[in-house]
């Protein structure tokens, strides 16, 4: 067994399906979901520590002012970030940590942030994410055109990424994200207790 | 599907079992045996282009002198290399060439063939290599002793693999050599028609 465990960061446009991979990623099989820390005010039925770490601004600009975040961001009048100590903690415990972020969040986070890989989620051709945007039929065709140019924005930093993996198929695109964890975790710089033994430093 | 294979370098000491698992590497998983250039004369039943490429000193030196072997060594007076033309050819066939080699002529070729990834098999402890090498019954105490000196030598070198596998039992082992290479397929640099499909930049 490795000797810790790894952020899995997984990016990908909207439409990507990214959310569905997501949530099929078991907790059985090691996998654990960073908690965002918000200023946000909790909505009913949001739980502190499961949902979120909520905060108030000044706590959050402490933590932020100590490099307690792995990366950050403000919307609607908000700040959100993903607290380096539960991913840290988690990591501890032998956790593949799971973080869903965008190309720009990513990017940041793989900076300040070691011990992470970055996967890239995709649908096979670019008229299929068209096409998977246009069937949820919640999006006006401005929203649509959007997040469009915003997916061809993100396709130009692909190569930044360590894996990309075409989502034609859900389970099949959670078994590749399985499999990529699991190869990592042969890394000889995640199994430096077994090198150790075997180099007799350690019994 | 990626662009083409991959060179998958497989060391290990002997008695780590690499043989076994290498055996069982499949062709229907599109891995392929590299083959040797040898300047040794063949053996009864020993086919070219099958069992080696047996050739004459001179068009070795010829070969060598052309950078046309990934990595070369002589033993007993003839020549070995490992030819660069061949493991070209089968990697644009999509296959995975698999490459038994000492730690020594792994690091060259990888100094020399970028498209290749470098695994370490070992059993779970020294203690362990050491009661298989006594249980094969074939070899002296001194051969034991040396072989071990050597294991010790190549486990310092681990951290210049890309993956170190524990073989504690060969059907496992195959399983993670075959989910790193699946893994390694997913590289973006691996896939880069998908990502100029992607870019729109070839339909």
């Amino acid at each position: 067994m490795a000797d810790n465990g790894l952020l899995v960061i997984i990016s990908g446009p909207s439409g990507s399906g990214k959310g569905t991979v997501v949530k099929k990623l078991r907790p059985e099989n090691n996998f654990a979901l960073s908690i965002s820390m918000t200023t946000r005010k909790p909505r009913p039925g949001e739980i502190d520590g499961i949902d979120y770490f909520f905060c108030t601004p000044d706590e959050f600009k402490n933590i932020r002012d100590q490099n307690g975040f792995l990366e950050h961001a403000q919307f609607c009048g908000n700040f959100y970030g993903t607290p380096r100590f539960y991913v840290e903690e988690q990591i501890a415990k032998n956790k593949f940590v799971v973080l869903e972020i965008d190309v720009n969040g990513a990017l940041q986070v793989k900076e300040k942030f070691e011990n992470c890989i970055l996967i890239f989620l995709i649908p096979p051709t670019m008229k299929e994410l068209e096409n998977r945007l246009i069937l949820r039929n919640t999006e006006s065709p401005e929203t649509i055109e959007d997040r469009l140019y915003r997916a061809r924005e993100e396709v130009k930093l692909i190569d930044k990424y360590d894996y990309l993996i075409i989502n034609d198929e859900i389970d099949k695109a959670v078994e590749k994200i399985n499999m990529v964890v699991m190869a990592e975790n042969l890394r000889p710089s995640r199994n430096i207790s077994t090198v150790k033994k075997l180099n007799g430093s350690e019994k």
